[in-house]
């Protein structure tokens, strides 16, 4: 951990869970010489400054960005291009431009004709959050003992990776580096199906009968609770990740539904040795989180 | 809660997570003028005795049920049968045989012909357990502030229930009282349907090439954990629980397999108002497993 400045003027554009919990990281570690803040919502940005989260808020994103050695999207994954359209003509040459989306590859194929001469492109994904939205929700230690993964094009400049590596690891984050194609795979698996599987888990139920839905959360404590808290996460920014992921997590939910399939036919035969041996076998997973100690 | 005896002779069949918990949860507040208890591994009643959870661990079931005027049946439900075919004999007329298993119709089909006269069957369920197996993994408070769901026959005698509520309000739970049919079509979906599901994720994960599946567990964190937590119980108690509720486990899969194919569908074809409109009512769900304190 450091209190020496990272960047002499760091640009926020989004001030959700995220951006907020980052501005509060970097305000109360000392790591930008000014912080500066865009939100789309104005009561998002009234709450900001209420909040006293940042040394100016801007209504204008180029405002926000203009002067600043990094600007940091905190927005969902939809609003990129529009927000790169406004304010590429303000960025300088030798500033960085990262963000903080779920999904990489699109980060990299959308943005990096956008970029302009001398700026630099440095993506990049905090494998942190709950599942409460908005600028009351973060909190600065949100990314204490997290992973941070960055996903750098091929061509990029080191100096401008290790600063943003710098800023994370200052934030409390372990910093991992890999192509972004992977980090879409990997997440695919970890997060995104999880969060579809949930959703959808929530969505049968509540498409039940009123009587059935409301035993069912009642009766919640013995599984579904846990689907109901993932599935309570911000809906925008999912719709983003599933559009902005498709290949990946279609492929991922491909081989889960033939998964089912075959538990579901096991079941229906009563194969209870087909249903025993795949029970018994995902214990080895669960082992290795525990060691990996993010259990 | 009470120090009241509130009955002469308990017996325990079956000294996993529940059953171990019970004896634990009846020793502490002194709810059984006697407790013996029953498992089918010599190591596990071993453990027992070292644990000193009972007054008396039998080798054979029979000799732990007769004369006890309680019968609890802990173990995985697939074992019912054979245990009731050897312990009826020594039943007494007057006593109470009841269970602990996550599926209750089969519970009445397949044990009601087999009871002897005068033995009052109430079938029951603690909505209580952890991802934890075996009789070092229970623990005295596991059923307080929970709720314990009795599924008695309609010609059931009011006081053999009432007994059997009584324990389970004496060990911390509140007791709801339903017919066993519904009662396994809530627990499907909240419960049978969750685990199933958690179990298809993480074996999918776990087919997954073994540089891939280091990287999942790493970043773990982003939704994965939650599911390997679930996926991590009894298989044996899993694989008799969707032997014995195959209709209304078949029935919610059924369901959920359409949404999921639905959702599938928007995620391929950029769908993103249908995929936001789903994402955005589940949230009600959530906000009732808030307000009725389950979360």
């Amino acid at each position: 951990m450091t209190d020496t400045p990272q960047f002499r003027r760091l640009a926020l554009i989004g001030l959700g869970l995220i951006g907020s919990s980052v501005a509060r990281a970097v305000r109360s570690r000392g790591l930008a010489g000014e912080l500066v803040g865009h939100a789309r919502s104005a009561a998002t940005r009234a709450k900001a400054m209420e909040l006293d989260l940042l040394d100016r808020v801007e209504d204008d994103p180029a405002a926000a960005a203009s002067g600043a050695d990094c600007v940091m999207l905190c927005s969902p994954l939809g609003t990129y291009v529009g927000l790169m359209q406004a304010i590429a003509p303000v960025l300088e040459p030798g500033a960085v431009l990262t963000d903080v989306g779920s999904v990489k590859s699109c980060v990299i194929r959308d943005l990096a004709p956008l970029i302009p001469p001398g700026v630099h492109l440095v993506p990049g994904h905090p494998i942190a959050g709950t599942e409460h939205s908005g600028p009351e929700a973060g909190f600065a230690e949100l990314f204490a003992g997290r992973w941070c993964i960055l996903t750098p094009p091929p061509e990029s400049d080191p100096a401008a990776v290790e600063r943003v590596a710098a800023l994370w690891r200052a934030m409390g984050s372990t910093v991992d580096i890999m192509p972004a194609e992977h980090h879409d795979r990997v997440l695919a698996i970890t997060s995104h199906l999880p969060h579809l599987i949930a959703y959808t888990i929530v969505g049968t139920a509540t498409d039940l009968a009123e009587d059935l839905r409301s035993e069912v959360i009642k009766y919640s404590a013995s599984g579904f609770r846990d689907f109901t808290r993932i599935a309570a996460s911000d809906p925008v920014m999912w719709r983003d990740i599933f559009l902005s992921n498709k290949e990946a997590a279609l492929e991922i939910l491909q081989r889960f539904s033939e998964d089912l399939t075959a538990l579901q036919r096991a079941i229906r035969h009563g194969q209870g040795d087909i249903l025993e041996d795949r029970f018994r076998r995902t214990r080895a997973i669960r082992r290795g989180v525990i060691e990996a100690k993010q259990a």
